[in-house]
């Protein structure tokens, strides 16, 4: 019975505003799959949860990531 | 010095937004008290963080909770 | 389909070893009850997951825990 | 720069001692590719954390998981 | 190769909605520094992730933060 | 009332057991100073939880760390 979280910065899709449902869809089925493939878990019992992060929330280097992308480009 | 954090789906309450403030502080305060009686843990230094998921964020079976609901009806 | 984490500092128990499996099962009874009384979530899709931190790893005040505790006493 | 927590009851494995390096290094893989596919995210910045819960601090259902298998058998 | 979750309730700021970037900035690249000086790790594989968190979602005390903040004044 | 949790990786210290007390000690007082001196959050209510991850346990780059080190040398 896994617990998966998954944390994103929220960002792309259609209008800027996060991943798409259908996206989210993809990667919930696509981790329960994992799971079930190399461990057997059940997927029945298997939850994915997904936060979406502002980008002045994530640090990377310690920088926030847009300062992060700016300086790598 | 517990932690306890509470990952709930948003949905319910009066306009469909959530749970109410009245019914986050029931949780704040019954699990507190679980962790008094059971362990004896200081309520004085019990934090309880609750998050509230959209919908298409939570997936269980390999599907948003959306769909996973539909199918069981 | 409430995820609930649980963090405790790991001490206590017949031996100093943390809580018992006892302990463990009724916050876990518990906390799945009070999810159900207070947001009618139910039962059958509600995981709590209980991690002991060991106490030199748990600060507060700024201190290991060990030391806060010697300081109020 | 996606991070995924992966949480797993600590079993199976050779020796029961739970999953072995290999299935560790297969949900790591898969994981990250499934974000660069799904997201285009960069595996560059991309990190896993597999935590393994002990079987009687996971419950399900109300009840430890152990209980739990065993009723359903 | 770290990664740091920073949880603080919403509040302050310019206009009462939560920390400006750049207090979020100033915390990224202090608790960044300070793995680097405590532990050598790598700023470039640091990751910091802030979550804020609304007043009625946190409880202290068994209480919700804003009933706890009232009644200790 | 933050609550900041730190993972890393359990490696170094003296007998390649992981961080030392002392370690985590300054860890706890660095990143409650940080939050006091940034946000004037008041230490006597900040939490630090710190969690020392094996090393095969942690992927960065889709490998799991041990693995990612030897490609990089």
């Amino acid at each position: 019975m896994p617990y998966v979280n998954i944390k994103i910065t929220k960002e792309g899709g259609p209008d800027g505003s996060g991943a798409t449902a259908e996206q989210k869809a993809e990667l919930i089925a696509g981790v329960t799959k994992l799971l079930s493939d190399t461990l057997q878990k059940d997927p029945a019992t298997t939850f994915v949860v997904i936060d979406e992060v502002p980008l002045d929330s994530w640090g990377i280097a310690g920088k926030p990531v847009t300062e992060y992308r700016a300086r790598k480009n």
